[in-house]
């Protein structure tokens, strides 16, 4: 027994050994074969080209041999005060101590430099005060401790870059197999059937051009394991200054070599181009040169985007139905027909006079074009589309999980839940003042109370001010309105509900753009001062906060045009006031669908094309420009130097990664935008669809040339992004229905032809929304100053309410008409919600999480691996069976020597899985 | 590198044979030490007890030592004709042979029995027929893959019960172990602090009184693997007949064995026993002695009666405070109060005359106790409590998970993928047909288009026939009703209500209990008919049905009354008619809600004490007694062997396991009476505790006693049940705010006195909700007989509805008020229901899935086990350095040699792991 389970295990473990040896030896491009005996120093020696060639990139250690693999940095306070003294100085040492080196690297193998005994900062000892003195001592001690966890590190302090110094370091191959074993990385083991290989060959075939021009194949076995480095204290010493900064390298190898796989080079080429946006982008090359998390957020997009190509198909679809039977509807008609003579009450107060509702005329057909019965059945695709779209990703995390082996991968990390730094600090702060001078005393609530409160208060300020900003506008909406009714230019007045309308929603956008920066901060000081006790838990809170911010900051003018502007506007003759002199603002006729339209396409285009693309294209250009601009001062010998700078220093001039939340965070807004108001805007997945096409190539430009190579993460899943997205999309279901019932006039219209049409038809429809009022009735000092403006004296007026008419017995009062359509606005959200929010659940339920194929994969190489086992251990049985002589099966059954297999050739057990 | 791996899994290796060992050491009575050589034969021999006092258990092969595992029984078809004749025939022969055999395995251990070569059936085999030999050549062929597989057979066709053979079946050692590997057992390897052992040790003396009298700790470490036994193929020999039932004994020794944990014996004292009816139940031992699957529904009905303590608590203090109220309750001491003198219109045509409202003061009255505000906040609550109830189940799963090593576990076995014997005779049918001979053709849905078709047909013709029943019951309520109302006397006439009600819903209660039986057997007939693929496919689909059929049945007639009685009256002058001369039933005054509750809790009850506990107990004893009377026939001679019978016959002669899906469908149910209509029936919660406390009781006794010993199976979770648990609790929040909005007349209420109320208060909302009918508008022929009966003309009567008065422009025309009414109420259903989904997804977001102190410890192994790897890596590394002369440090980690460390003792790393 014990015999063959060590057999199968020698088994995993060479395979282990083999893959990651086939890592190794694809990642670095050294002629080290499997099973061949470990080769001289002096032969490895010959085989290095030379040295220059490689030093030049800086991408290896100064031995031409050892790659770096991770690069920190640190502020060095320099002794003397004159700048081009101290460079020439640092220049000469600099020369001297690396030619140094590359004498000790040629001779012996120096032992990894040991940072304690490295002399050559002392000469600058006698100016650094304590505090830097205490952040060196804590750099050697975490060195020590690299090196301890057998990492290989190479100083330099004197490089090209004045003030900063490098620590290299090297991970060697016992480490990444240590690490590698930690993590329980899994062996590739797959085997797809030749049938299914054709297919699928054939497939690709017919969707080439899709495909990028990269060949996975070649890099399939390749296992990147930079995330191997382990993080453990790293973000402590960061935190307190000790390091100024901590990146891997960019792998800028360009040449055709063919031991090189040139990733950085297909990624650059394949993915990081906006002429390659028609295609798939090569995911697995993502994730191998940034690892799973941010490999899973680019999956994503993509998933989204290809996604969003069906939604807006149906979209303009809808929309075209809408342009399409703008002519036959019967509302419309009737209101520009010219026989219709209704006369309307004034609009606003005294200067605003009586009209025609055939002025409305073109708002009413507009309004059609978004208000028909299309969009009900847009909304409820919608909904269901984000429904599937949560099921088809949760499949292809699954499917990515399975190919990047991380199917038994946990979450949970050692370093994900080392407490921070400044959680520490207030710990140690704490546990000193109430004298606990041994134990550390975690945090309580009673602690924490303070900056919970400080949070709670200042979100609601923050959400206040969102508010009172939509106020403001909406004042300057009103005030405007009133003083451009008064000027006496006809066209001024004829263009002045749009103009109104515009400025309005250009001045809320504005208004968005500017908070949503503000916001981010609050959010981020606010996380601060809440100390959580982990990277992790700071993250959440930190993303939950600017969520909540971003998102009432994006959507609170929308609201109050969907659901609140034209309800409180009272009725003629008593008219709601805001400040006792306003009047509250109406819709246009045909509801406030069209204006919510508006707002709607001004925020979301605006945001997407200021805060995304500008913002992200033009920021990153100002930096660089004024980084160039800075560079300039330096002197011509520098700029010259510049050019020659090694990669880690180059590296370190760009952009810090600063992590996904904000991408994540713009896209979720987006995702907002697509489903929380389809049904007035049914053009929005269009938009969001054209934009993200762009913020692919836009994202993955940024990520290989304008920022620091981010440290590889694993992650199965986007973590709390799946949430809010199944919220946000939870959320869109009930604001649809509010919106389709009360915003749009579809509840109105089919109560009207199934409860007071005479014929059944929508004929009479206009006219039954509309209330009389005798002006007589209007309050001293608010009747038009002009009431023959339309060239006939008025007595009866009309407005948009459901109120019994002034010859009835209680006039003004809201009639039964009104309640009978409320009764039915409501029983549509709930029959809506309930019916869409089953159908979700359906789709849920009938689209199975893991697809078929990736299961029966699964259950496939579980079946391989039992009966190879099975097979082995029925073998051994009868070689102990045959090695024990007379005791009988039974008996050797039971009390199986405790023996040990030593090696079984590897062959063996490989033919037999090739057997099954 | 290689070496340190190979010994740390040396150590998992040592720890899991350990562990291995240590629970066959436990659960085999044998004095086999570890490290011990292996026992002579001999040895072993002399320290078995008297083989007599193992062998009249049955519980053993007929060598007295190996332990019978499992039991296949099957049907002998007997030569003779003559019962006696036979009977004493195979006496002689059973004797013969045992001796026979025990001589043998006296002698040298015979290899496992090799059934092709056990003669002994041979004798009976010249009356045969085809089919017979058949099914013995399949059992011979499936004995030997048995012996295989390494199983050890002893086959026994001769005992006291005839016409069966029984093949006890052992699973030695080897086997066991090779199966625990295959399903990645854990071993344990848990560490508690000792602090935190002390502070549980004082919590569990507070509780102990709670607590069975089961010393978890002796049997903590005790693994029970009896389902390694492999079922790949025996449910599909089960289903071709070739076998007859299959089972596992139980371990019933009764002995007080300092070796022996009498499980068996403390499960029926400390579990299966109404007097522990306060304990919490000895769950470890459950499931170590029928397995996971079964130890987690005893678990989840543990925490479910655990959860409905409070829920009937609150329950109580509602229904004490509806009690409480009555007395200040105005619209009720309205309609009680002598001076109101409201006359209202008849309730039936020609046999009743009007009435005065004060003759429904009883039901207003009690109307009150389930209608009052603190139902609205009750049913509020048990929507939270849903949702609290489902989040605790996930973290007791959890732990359970964690306490049963199950974390790694994944649930995707073997056997419940393999097809079922049904579906491989449909397709070698289908195969033959379409001489497709080589290949298998799977069934495609067009194969399986009838079965679907007759599924829809019969499930909607199942559904209604109980719509039918449903309105067959509304007849005999309607017609009873005016049957008495006929009648004279006027006692029955003051009692007819009541009693119609009551009969009613006993009919309602007699037709749901016989539907269940007949659904049961449809469900089951309808998943045949459709041939799913797999065992597990077969059990959703059932379950699936059954659910849908049985909810159905069990809530039409509530639903009924709760949301369509007494809205479908029509008014005075133009009611509604079934059959054109029964008028629709009202309900009584004060809303339907009252009627709601007697059926609830008629149904309820009755489902509860007639189903669950007669049906469980007395068919049980019912069969027993049968089996009694038929056992009498026997001769005396057998009754007497009777009670020698071996433990494999008596467990023959037990119920088979049926499997869990009665058990959880009964929970189900109860659960949906629980919450979905909890709004009207508070004290729901506190029927159902009290049910469930004899059910844990009932059900445990059952398991122990009265059925087979189940096979035990794996199980992480409770599967499709969680799902239909959280859909019920869905459906629930929907349900409880219709029936508060619109059964209940707290809407109604709150609207008058906002909206209606001269001052505010209740008074007068009575008279509000009823309408003014002038009598002379009576149809002709449909006036009352007696129109004098109240002693006084009458020529206004008053009905409750919403219409305008005879006197208005458009009389009897639904009012605004009904609309004002209707539109609060689906408000009302709007806010509610996303209120408590609100709440309910708070609930479900604080609480978090994985219990802290559990996921604490696991992050603990992890580091352990870390820390541990660490170092052990670092000391060989250290080790190689010192080893590899001259080459440095770097060389050897680069090209380290691939050695293997053969044996580094056990204690080393076994030190190790207690520094850290």
């Amino acid at each position: 027994l014990h015999m063959e389970k060590m057999q199968v295990h020698n088994c995993y473990l060479y395979c282990f050994l083999a893959s990651a040896l086939d890592w190794r030896f694809a990642r670095r491009p050294l002629p080290s074969l499997m099973h061949s005996p470990p080769l001289s120093p002096q032969l490895l020696n010959s085989l290095i080209p030379e040295e220059n060639t490689r030093c030049q990139h800086g991408l290896y250690f100064q031995d031409g041999e050892r790659r770096v693999d991770y690069v920190l940095t640190y502020h060095i306070k320099k002794p003397s005060s004159s700048r081009s003294n101290r460079h020439s100085y640092c220049f000469t040492d600099n020369a001297f101590t690396r030619t140094l080196r590359r004498g000790t690297a040629r001779l012996g193998r120096p032992p990894p430099p040991q940072p304690r005994g490295d002399l050559e900062v002392a000469p600058h000892d006698h100016s650094m005060d304590y505090h830097e003195d205490d952040k060196r001592f804590r750099r050697e001690e975490f060195e020590g401790n690299l090196t301890d966890m057998g990492l290989e590190l190479e100083k330099d302090e004197d490089t090209k870059t004045p003030g900063v110094g490098f620590v290299k370091i090297h991970a060697p191959w016992h480490v990444l197999c240590r690490e590698a074993e930690f993590m329980k990385l899994k062996m590739p083991t797959k085997k797809v059937s030749e049938l299914l290989m054709e297919i699928s060959t054939l497939v690709s075939k017919a969707t080439e051009p899709l495909h990028p021009n990269v060949e996975e194949n070649r890099v399939h076995n390749v296992k990147h394991l930079s995330y191997a480095f382990s993080r453990e204290k790293q973000h402590l010493l960061l935190g307190n200054g000790v390091y100024t900064a901590a990146y891997p390298l960019h792998d800028v190898r360009f040449e055709s070599n063919i031991l090189c796989f040139c990733v950085f080079q297909l990624l650059y080429e394949e993915w990081a181009s906006y002429s390659v946006f028609y295609k798939y982008q090569p995911i697995g090359l993502v994730r191998k040169y940034f690892g799973e998390k941010i490999g899973l957020y680019f999956a994503w997009l993509g998933l989204y985007t290809q996604m969003l190509i069906p939604a807006s198909l149906v979209g303009v679809i809808v929309f075209l139905y809408g342009c399409a039977t703008v002519d036959d509807n019967i509302p419309s008609m009737e209101i520009c027909h010219p026989k219709n003579n209704i006369t309307m009450c004034p609009l606003c107060d005294k200067a605003c006079s009586y009209w025609k509702l055939m002025e409305a005329c073109g708002t009413a057909r507009a309004s059609h074009l978004f208000d028909n019965p299309a969009t009900v059945f847009f909304s409820i695709f919608m909904a269901l589309w984000a429904a599937m779209f949560m099921e088809h990703w949760k499949r292809r995390q699954m499917r990515l999980n399975y190919e990047w082996d991380l199917t038994g991968f946990e979450e949970e990390e050692v370093s994900a839940d080392h407490p921070r730094a400044e959680y520490e600090f207030r710990v140690m702060q704490k546990s000193l003042k109430k004298e606990h001078k041994t134990q550390k005393v975690p945090l309580t609530c009673r602690d924490r109370f303070p900056a919970y409160m400080t949070n709670i208060v200042m979100m609601l300020l923050m959400i206040g001010v969102t508010f009172a900003i939509v106020f403001g506008v909406i004042l300057y909406r009103i005030s405007t309105n009133a003083a451009l009714h008064l000027s006496n230019n006809p066209t001024t007045r004829s263009n002045v509900r749009l103009t109104v309308k515009t400025t309005a929603a250009i001045i809320n956008l504005v208004v968005i753009l500017i908070l949503d920066e503000v916001y981010g901060a609050v959010a981020r000081w606010l996380t601060v001062l809440e100390v959580p006790k982990t990277d992790k838990s700071f993250e959440e809170r930190l993303i939950f906060k600017t969520f909540i911010l971003k998102f009432v900051n994006a959507f609170t003018p929308i609201i109050y045009i969907a659901f609140f502007r034209g309800r409180l506007v009272g009725r003629p003759g008593s008219y709601l006031y805001v400040f006792e002199s306003y009047r509250m603002e109406e819709c246009a006729h045909g509801g406030c669908l069209m204006e919510l339209c508006i707002q709607l396409s001004i925020t979301m285009l605006g945001k997407q094309l200021i805060q995304n693309n500008l913002f992200e294209i033009g920021i990153p250009k100002l930096k660089k420009l004024i980084r160039y601009i800075k560079s300039k001062r330096r002197s011509f010998q520098e700029e010259e130097r510049e050019k020659k700078l090694q990669r880690y220093e180059t590296d370190h001039f760009l952009e810090p990664f600063a992590g996904l939340t904000p991408e994540y965070m713009e896209m979720i807004i987006q995702f907002g935008f697509v489903t929380l108001f389809v049904a007035s805007f049914p053009l929005a997945p269009l938009f969001a669809l054209l934009n993200n096409i762009i913020e692919i190539r836009l994202d993955a430009k940024k990520f290989v040339a304008e920022l620091r190579r981010p440290v590889a993460a694993r992650a199965k899943d986007i973590g709390i992004w799946y949430n809010l997205l199944r919220g946000v999309a939870k959320v869109a279901v009930i604001i649809n229905a509010f919106v389709i019932s009360f915003t749009s006039d579809f509840i109105p219209r089919l109560v009207y032809q199934y409860m007071y049409s005479p014929d059944g038809s929508m004929h009479g429809f206009v006219d039954h929304t509309l209330s009389y009022f005798n002006v007589s009735d209007f309050q001293h000092g608010k009747e038009p100053m002009e009431p023959l403006h339309l060239g006939y004296p008025v007595d009866m007026c009309r407005y948009k309410d459901y109120r019994e008419p002034p010859w009835s017995n209680t006039p003004y009062v809201i009639s039964k008409e009104f309640w009978a359509v409320l009764a039915a606005r409501l029983a549509f959200v709930i029959v809506f919600q309930n019916v869409v929010m089953l159908m979700s659940d359906i789709v849920d339920w009938l689209i199975p999480d893991i697809p078929k194929d990736i299961s029966l994969q699964i259950h496939k190489e579980k079946i391989l691996m039992v009966e190879l086992f099975m097979k082995e251990e029925q073998g051994k049985r009868q070689f102990i069976d045959s090695m024990t002589p007379g005791g009988g099966k039974e008996n050797s059954n039971k009390h199986a020597p405790i023996a040990r297999s030593r090696s079984i050739p590897h062959t063996h057990s490989h033919t037999h899985a090739n057997n099954f």
